[in-house]
């Protein structure tokens, strides 16, 4: 066991090197810096890999994976996930994944100008080529009930297709007619809009005290600003965050640091005992997404938030003075018939992720071909949000996801949104004063709660499990759809 | 030889991995990061270090190493630098190595406790186990004339200490007096002292507009802070300076960022050719430490520099405006006989060194022990400068490098001054238009001689044979004292 630790502790040590080069890469690395950068990272991450992969690592596991099946002590739950990462890795030939990292990297490139030019056609034949690879990688994977559950796994393990069909089939059934019943409302509904500019220096200062509110700590992460936002676990005690500012919309900054710190938190309450194992960090995608969810939805887009914040926005940005605590939970809260998923409301974001969980299942099965998407996009678009993207930049090349491989990895999104909602219902039961906290802006009842429940286990458990043990209930779409209908009923008037 | 550069460029850039979370742990790292930093600096360097010492990459060596030898392409020089770093690691038994990361680890806490306290007491034994350790070191390395080659090879290959004696020798016979000649007349001499608070967001401006008219490619680089200046190149494409800001010393981060700036043009303009092989990067601690003190020196400490920026230094401080070019000139050219070697004046600055540099031959002879250097310490400074330390913190303990292990690096300090002032004569002899140019505000004919005769070389050749390419001339002091004699000779009246 203590060999296999070491193993898996030095493997996992190579991995976070390789984060904090991928985040310098997007934080601070001068752009002279890329050609390096790339070939520096693929020797770290080739090294990782041929270190896990090496044949006593595989004997290792094999000798311990046996009494490790059905318990849930650290060391059970350590091998079971070195079991599984070590049976995805060793299955695909290194043929196959030197072609998938070369055929992202192209698609990635072709992709940006793709979008640019708001040209599908362009994007097309790299398209095909990952939709074609990444099928031979779910035949290499094999055995699994449905091929996209080889896909699925690599970011939601111990969670089914089947288990995902159920869950967004009860949540296409709640959401479409909602959505459709707010957007009839959305002319006549009063939702005040923010307008002009709002300095840069004083989004940063909100941010940072907002995440410091929510128990963020600071002497033990840093936020800095990226093209896109996101977070990034070195470490317990090294958690990093990033935003991307826009004068114009103060609320994209402060939602997306309160975003990526609900990441943070997560990554910085684990229990200490299993830092530095690969069982460190978040449980799975999903359950990571609701964390961020939770803190950007629940509590940031709350009455309780802007009572608490209102004082201090309009400290910070006199022009919105105007604004009650009232007017501003209201415009948090707009609800549009977007096209964009990274811009879309609380309300409508499940639509988009399920447009696209659909369309994967498709491109899998064969329904639809790759040069058929921007119909299919369309068709589903109008369907679900009664909107039509005019060009393709707009519609089907508006995500990297694709382009990068990350294929089985939008619907942790919305199951993230349904265990949010989920884990919300449970500390509040358990923890009655947490909305009394988050007005007097103290987050810790709430993190407490989190801490104890999600954080702490670190990636020892599958979204089910871990909701099973937080809540005592299975994970069902049904809370997600009841506060969605509560919430949204109120601001539109239904 | 194609199967030697891989392996080769891939424990490069795992080296280069390890440089970038060092520089991070310095510019940007939560404290919160420092214990897991440690740890994946451990794994990485020991994985490098692995890869490297594989007997296969022994056995490559040695096939290619005899048709190597005397040549001086690329891949030549390549395989030279290989055989010996192969041969240095290969010799040094494991534990040794432990031993000594181990030993300097605990040091470096010592010492900085120590020198708090100002209490060499408390630091003697951790520095009695790390000399013990590093004359086996040296034992371990073996057959060279000198045992103190050893320690000087890993920061100044294809240099011997007999060498050094003689150019260290040819210094001492002509500074000391010089040194004597000018402290007699500090006390008459007309040198300005700038007093009052200099903001610091005005220092960095500062500093960036004059690393620019350098030539530093901040597409290609990044200037930063940390507590003690560094330069750190990632890649060609990536290299980063930091300097450190004081209030009431402008000179000292203004020199900081053009003695860094000085070090990252070098690792900036080396031979596209030789990126990412071993061979990128300064040829040895003295050539590099050339370039960083002729920036810093020969053109920061100049009239033509002050007549440029003066103007500038009087807009962003306007405190200054009664400081005209030769003010400033000699303001930053004041010489003290002062205890601390990093604040010390370019005139004095290498009998700072020579002192330390006297005491690591003494202490590896025996002639000294360890237990006795506060007292040989105060007898050489008494003689050399002039001055006696007060205490400890400002004598022995001043300096980390012991605690870190770097025995025989304080010479290249000193070395690196000499061949400044060769190169700088010969930059003068080849280009003479490069003092109007500095009095323009134009770094590049000097750069362009640079990295002509120097730069483009990466670790090709050593110091001597380096000089002997660029001067047509032997390495001596000779340049060196000569300068010093004629710019302080004018200062100061002599």
């Amino acid at each position: 066991m203590d060999a296999l630790k070491d193993r898996l502790i030095e493997v996992h040590a190579l991995g976070k090197a390789a984060d904090l080069l991928e985040w310098d890469q997007e934080v601070m690395m001068p752009r002279g810096g890329a050609e390096a950068r790339a070939r520096h990272l693929a020797v770290l991450k080739k090294t990782a890999h041929e270190m896990f992969v090496a044949p006593d690592t595989g004997r290792l596991i094999e000798a311990l994976a046996p009494a490790a099946e059905g318990k849930d002590d650290d060391e059970s739950a350590l091998v079971r996930l070195a079991a599984r990462e070590w049976r995805r890795r060793s299955r695909q030939p290194v043929e196959l994944v030197e072609a998938l990292t070369r055929a992202t990297a192209l698609a990635q490139e072709e992709w940006f100008e793709a979008r640019k030019a708001s040209d599908f056609a362009r994007f097309r034949p790299r398209l095909e080529e990952i939709f074609a690879l990444k099928r031979r990688q779910a035949a290499a994977l094999g055995d699994f009930p449905d091929p996209y559950d080889a896909w699925l796994e690599e970011f939601e393990p111990e969670m089914s297709t089947a288990r995902v069909d159920g869950l967004f089939a009860e949540m296409k059934a709640g959401l479409i007619p909602l959505v459709k019943a707010v957007l009839a409302k959305t002319a006549s509904a009063r939702v005040p809009e923010l307008h002009g500019r709002y300095e840069i220096p004083a989004q940063r200062r909100l941010g940072l005290e907002v995440a410091r509110s929510m128990g963020f700590d600071f002497a033990r992460g840093r936020l800095d600003e990226s093209a896109h936002p996101f977070s990034s676990g070195i470490a317990v005690g090294d958690v990093r965050l990033t935003t991307r500012y826009d004068e114009r919309l103060p609320f994209s900054a402060l939602y997306g640091t309160m975003h990526e710190a609900g990441h943070g938190l997560y990554d910085q309450n684990c229990e200490p005992a299993l830092k530095d194992t690969p069982l460190t960090g978040g449980a799975t995608m999903a359950v990571h997404e609701s964390q961020s969810r939770m803190w950007e939805n629940q509590v940031g887009r709350s009455r309780e938030f802007w009572r608490r914040w209102r004082g201090r926005f309009v400290e910070l940005f006199p022009q919105a003075a105007a604004f009650s605590a009232e007017d501003l939970y209201r415009a948090s809260n707009r609800v549009e018939a977007s096209l964009i998923r990274v811009e879309a409301d609380e309300l409508t974001y499940g639509l988009h992720v399920l447009i696209r969980f659909e369309l994967e299942r498709e491109l899998l099965s064969g329904r639809t071909a790759v040069a058929d998407l921007p119909r299919a996009w369309a068709e589903k678009s109008k369907a679900y949000l009664g909107v039509v993207p005019p060009d393709d930049a707009r519609g089907v090349l508006q995500d990297v996801h694709w382009a990068s491989g990350l294929i089985g990895y939008f619907p942790t999104y919305a199951v993230g949104n349904m265990i949010s909602a989920q884990l919300w219902n449970a500390a509040l039961a358990a923890v009655p004063g947490i909305p009394a906290a988050i007005e007097r802006g103290d987050g810790k009842p709430l993190l407490g709660w989190l801490v104890e429940n999600v954080h702490r286990h670190g990636r020892k458990f599958g979204a089910d499990e871990l909701v099973r043990r937080a809540c005592g209930a299975k994970l069902t779409a049904r809370p997600y759809l009841d506060y969605l209908r509560a919430k949204y009923g109120e601001l539109y008037g239904l």
